[in-house]
């Protein structure tokens, strides 16, 4: 069995943060999220870079997530180099200079009831 | 490392478009959606066919993602060479000259609260 | 680039069929659905297996997927050899004759507003 | 083919169990499953570690999985060595002796009308 759990590059095609929201903050305001475990024994840098339709990507964002632990990274939150548009169609690759897995989740409370929903994000090495 | 990031050929099992929205359009029209990411440094020519239940495949659909970009291609929208059917289960497969990483989501607003998903596809060579 | 999309067997480990539903049938009938892609020139034999937390497993159910073709099966409506039980956890394996693809979805309308969720299954060969 | 079906360590990068609930319990409690297939002939000896933002991870809990059998372990009830924390962030990897598949769902009801989300968990070997 192998000691390492996860890879190093990992895409998500989908990528969108709806601009409005109900509900308490910031538990229900409607974010994305880049959902990252770092297994490994030593902290992992991770560089998110976010592809649109219309412009040049934009990023690297990094980030760093510690030895033993996950960081649930919210598209929302992202603000260096700058922040991602709302209501803006994106996808992201993310890079990483340990294995690591990432999983991408989307809460949706434009209207009254929020919509989840998840998936893996695609991986390689 | 390796530069490449995705695969040529992508399948969605899983397709229907419902055929009722609430809410604004076209933000909240209920909606399938094939997410495509380009991170090559050419544009990538991808061909899409729908397969039914009960008739032969429709297609194939062309469209261009270009380099460095992500399109995030509705199903509603592609009518050449014929519209996809509402209200009708259907499949797809996904063909690109140029590695590409492709996710499905559905947002179904036929009653007042929409409701998301989302998948990786499923992927080849 | 290999002609053939898919594998031979897929496994679903969530599955539960929620006893309620709220809306028009049998479109907002709470169901869960196995979608089968079917993209070879001969049709396929599908064989599931239903398993359980503590009973013996169930089937197989043989279902055949046209050539060229996509089924979207509701393990609500397999009755034979035996219904699937209703609000009751279980899982299931599914063996092709030929590579196919299957991705798994649920619509749940216990409440008023309905709930999706979808995912690739596991495959392997 | 291949007899076995799975594979021996899996990890879920998103984690999080709502702390409120609507609805009848405890089918419409917001919860946090692993769905786990044991396809063997041999009962499964599974160890799930869960991973935090900002302390070292806790467990392993064990569970059995029976030959033939699916479990859906729910973190919500989860309690040795210690109880998976509400509303807060977590990840998780599941080891098992025996190839297993699993797959994560979300069940949240903290609102009037529940969202699900689901998704295949990332596998190794």
């Amino acid at each position: 069995m192998n000691d390492v759990i996860g890879k190093r590059r990992w895409a998500i095609a989908e990528g969108y943060i709806p601009e409005e929201s109900h509900g308490p903050e910031p538990e229900m305001t409607s974010h994305e999220t880049a959902c990252i475990l770092n297994a490994n024994d030593e902290d992992a840098t991770v560089q998110i870079r976010v592809y649109f339709a219309d412009r040049e990507p934009a990023g690297p964002y990094t980030v760093t997530v510690p030895a033993h632990r996950t960081k649930h990274v919210r598209f929302n939150d992202l603000d260096d180099p700058e922040p991602v548009p709302r209501a803006t169609e994106y996808a992201s690759v993310i890079e990483s200079d340990l294995p690591i897995v990432v999983q991408h989740t989307r809460l949706d409370s434009r209207q009254a009831e929020n919509a989840l929903m998840t998936t893996l994000a695609y991986s390689t090495d």
